[in-house]
């Protein structure tokens, strides 16, 4: 007589249980992410922030805007990024835009997980600064106007590249990428012997230029070319890039 | 008998102090200081820096660079910026370069001592970055062709401003500045009621366009009027200013 009830508890607790996992399940994965990123695949500020976030090990909802009918140019968009550019970015209550700032914020607060990307110490913490403004003011002008002209254009259909503006700012990455090359034979990296902040910032031209024409102007540097091959290679950038043949 | 000896012991005790104390004074006047920015008064991106140096209230030697005898794209200039561009900074045995950079050294380094142009605060530090993101990236790049072609120009002797450029940048400031005037209706300053360094780098450019006819922007908008009135009457970038005129 008792071994019915037993079962029958059993039975019933068993069936709680699954009702539980399958609630847990049903939650975890629709629950809205914390760290919303509007933007779209094909961006290199978005792809930037994204890379943070995987070497971060963070969980995120990428919130596409439709870029065809300018709606990061129209209300709600606005709200998050007054200037109407991509991405913008939530985590909760916290809204920002620009992707180095929001790629400071992100390995700030995440100090301690995934990649640092960051340091502790004053100095490197500095170094690394230099760098980072680096790619803002020295690589980045070049490097967008190159892959806007060889790489994006054709996929938007805007046209042919424009031969000027590519000779002029092939001539400005070569001198910059002469100057990392003298850096990268002094340290593995930009900033020193750890990847940081400054390398990745440098990812999403650099991935867009090595199926163009210039891709020549990194193979021909030795430093440079091991620096490219190892920070394209680091498994958080592959997974941004797995993102686009989704 | 015993007079004099005390006497004597006395005024040797008083010369040996006023010798202790001269010394002391020529040490501490002519030191070499520990903190070196190698720049010209003229260049904005050293103004930058000499701005935040104030508002910290720290000292510092003003090294000179010849920029006619091109003394920046030498050696030894070119082990303090590879890049050729002043200001170079040292604190010691650190050697930094790009403003912004430097300035995030020194604010951080000095938290605090003099203003304090960052946050303690995550979220608000979040914020100060993405301003000054702005400030570099949407500011800046049209600021600074104004600066060159209005201001700039005419006392290098480097011809009449183009008008096309003048135009166009214009146009572009514009745009931002319709953004400032928003956000600055809501927040004192960019990144909210404090001043911060992402007001604090606007400062150079927004000076040198108040002596062209750029100044109507800035006049036009209330709020942008009431911020640029308020940051250019800091008694730090006074202080620049005044080394101008020496």
């Amino acid at each position: 007589m008792q071994i019915l009830p037993n079962n029958q508890l059993l039975g019933a607790t068993v069936a709680l249980a699954l009702v539980a996992i399958s609630a847990a399940y049903i939650y975890c994965t629709s629950k809205p992410k914390a760290i919303k990123v509007h933007g779209v695949l094909l961006s290199t500020a978005t792809q930037r922030v994204l890379a943070t976030l995987y070497e971060k090990e963070l969980e995120f909802e990428l919130v596409p805007v439709d870029m065809e009918a300018r709606e990061h140019k129209k209300k709600p968009f606005l709200s998050l990024n007054p200037f109407g550019q991509i991405p913008a970015f939530e985590d909760r209550d916290l809204k920002l835009f620009e992707s180095r700032a929001i790629n400071k914020y992100i390995s700030h607060k995440h100090a301690d997980k995934g990649t640092r990307l960051e340091s502790g110490d004053m100095k490197q913490k500095a170094i690394i600064g230099v760098w980072m403004e680096v790619e803002a003011h020295q690589f980045d002008p070049a490097a967008s106007k190159l892959t806007w002209e060889l790489a994006l254009k054709p996929v938007f259909g805007k046209g042919t590249p424009d031969k000027a503006v590519v000779e002029e700012n092939e001539a400005k990455l070569a001198k910059v990428l002469d100057i990392y090359e003298s850096r990268l034979a002094q340290s593995k990296y930009l900033a020193g012997e750890s990847f940081s902040l400054a390398d990745l910032h440098h990812l999403p031209t650099i991935q867009y230029l090595l199926a163009t024409q210039v891709k020549k102007l990194f193979d021909s540097r030795p430093h440079v070319n091991a620096w490219v091959a190892d920070i394209t290679a680091r498994p958080a950038w592959c997974k941004v890039l797995a993102l686009q043949k989704h």
